[in-house]
């Protein structure tokens, strides 16, 4: 009997879970909503349940997995299974490594969900045969994972990868982290959502509004990023001004890290080709030459499958 | 008859040569003027006869060094020995790493100093035994290392650890490596010195200008430091804006890799303790809470022998 692994990706709105063998192929896949207003305990037992659903459907025995790995938000401690604080699920100080080894009598490890994407990605997508990649997801938030030398790099609290806080513009909006001008303050989703709301409130945006439907509260970064794609001016502004900080960002970790792959990857990636090519030409402008040169920056290849493929490779090693 | 090993710390003024022992026990040292003036050649020459003089101090045999390790300015390949760069030494382009080792007919490893520097404080000086740290220099210019898992990271082009051209004021003065705002033209003593200048040159900083005996162009950072220290309250404006964007190029860098140590060396932060109590206090600000608390900020400690000892323990490895 050939082992087998699960992967589960927790998100605050559902549950992935798939079945994969040794190389990795996905023998079955289940989601379900997560369902956090149901409580903790709850949530456990449905993880639990996909796990059984996914065994089910491939027709393998529970007792032939190897190992479930699951990618959870928050800032977590991979070692004890706990996670620290996860705000979309409600949860504080929450035992979910031993929670679900305990009902589910398999070995599961635990990992932080940005870097599980960048092991997935590192694994089974785009960042194949690379021994070093920097994984960006930019969509609501912005967050990232490192691997170094072929091994995702935690950092000495758990906490590396957090692209997303570093400060690009010392004199830019607060931050909920406490710090201010942070890259997620100025090009997430959200952040650029607010902007064209702002817009929208000071009398501008007329553009992004009818594309809305003429309600502003209707107006996100999806709103933008379609406006701007039309050739409405004013969006592209906006486009361009997250482009740019995404760009100063970038060109910060190639120079200090001096990767040979940037995986770019969440909704905002998923607008279209622009923002990418937007991207590219800002880190040229920003990163040293050498820096610039040794790197490529392309988007993510696994899509919604990032997180689960990474918590299979997670399961496997 | 144990191995012995040479480090070399090549600078635009000196040769700083060295012989130890297998535990970096320093034998033997000497300093010579770099003499570039004389060409490239005649270097290679004089660094070969102070590694003659460094064994024969010692009264050990030439045959009995196992390497020689040489820390050399500028982007250089450790891995084929060729500097590329080095404006201070009028080099472009120079095979260093095969011309020493054919005149000195011992092993020669060749590395850039700053990464060096971080290999010296991470074997002899205060990361002993710290698995991985983050090095910077805050001098004429700002560079760094990184030791991550125990080992030099070099990044994809050998470039890794150029923390001085992460960017940390967007809108900021363009430098010479073609972008702008970067924490070199902002916070190196070069541009302290240059803010101090540029006050002085409008009609401010009278405090400053005595200090450099009435002589604008007499006034560096060493200058902007000491008027500091007395209280001068311009000085004071200019040492604090300096530590601001030390201390979020810091916080970008605790952000991103999380490290448990940053060792900071070089001249400026040789000032005082002020510099490193300010710029502690600016990183607290602008870090994510959990990437500050994992970290010590700590002066490094081997001083002027920095270079030196990275290129022992470069030999050593």
């Amino acid at each position: 009997m050939a082992p087998y692994y699960v992967g589960v990706d927790l998100g605050g709105t559902k549950i992935y879970t798939g079945l994969a063998d040794t190389e990795g192929r996905l023998l079955s896949e289940v989601k379900v909503p997560t369902a956090a207003e149901n409580g903790y305990i709850a949530v456990v037992e449905r993880i639990a349940s996909t796990i059984g659903e996914v065994c089910s459907r491939a027709g393998v025995s529970a007792g032939t997995v190897s190992a479930v790995g699951v990618g959870a938000p928050g800032p977590l401690n991979p070692e004890t299974g706990l996670i620290h604080l996860a705000p979309n699920l409600g949860w504080e100080n929450v035992p979910l490594g031993n929670d679900l080894q305990g009902l589910i009598q398999l070995p599961v490890l635990l990992e932080n969900d940005a870097n599980l994407a960048a092991l997935g990605e590192h694994r089974f997508g785009t960042g194949r045969g690379v021994s070093d990649l920097v994984f960006i997801t930019v969509s609501t938030g912005i967050g990232g994972g490192l691997i170094l030398n072929n091994t995702l790099y935690r950092g000495a609290g758990f906490a590396a990868g957090e692209i997303g806080h570093t400060v690009v513009d010392p004199d830019g909006p607060s931050c909920s982290c406490g710090s201010r001008g942070c890259l997620e303050t100025l090009a997430s989703g959200r952040a650029i959502g607010r902007q064209a709301r702002e817009l929208i409130a000071s009398g501008g945006g007329r553009g992004m509004l009818t594309q809305a439907g003429g309600v502003a509260d209707q107006v996100t970064a999806v709103t933008v990023f379609e406006a701007a794609t039309g050739g409405d001016p004013e969006a592209l502004v906006l486009v361009r001004k997250a482009a740019r900080y995404l760009g100063i960002g970038i060109a910060n970790i190639l120079n200090v890290l001096n990767p040979p792959l940037v995986v770019l990857g969440g909704g905002v990636m998923e607008s279209g080709a622009m923002i990418l090519e937007l991207i590219n030409a800002e880190t040229r402008a920003y990163a040293l030459r050498e820096a610039y040169a040794a790197a490529r920056l392309v988007p993510a290849e696994l899509g919604d499958r990032m997180g689960l493929m990474g918590a299979i490779a997670l399961a496997i090693r």
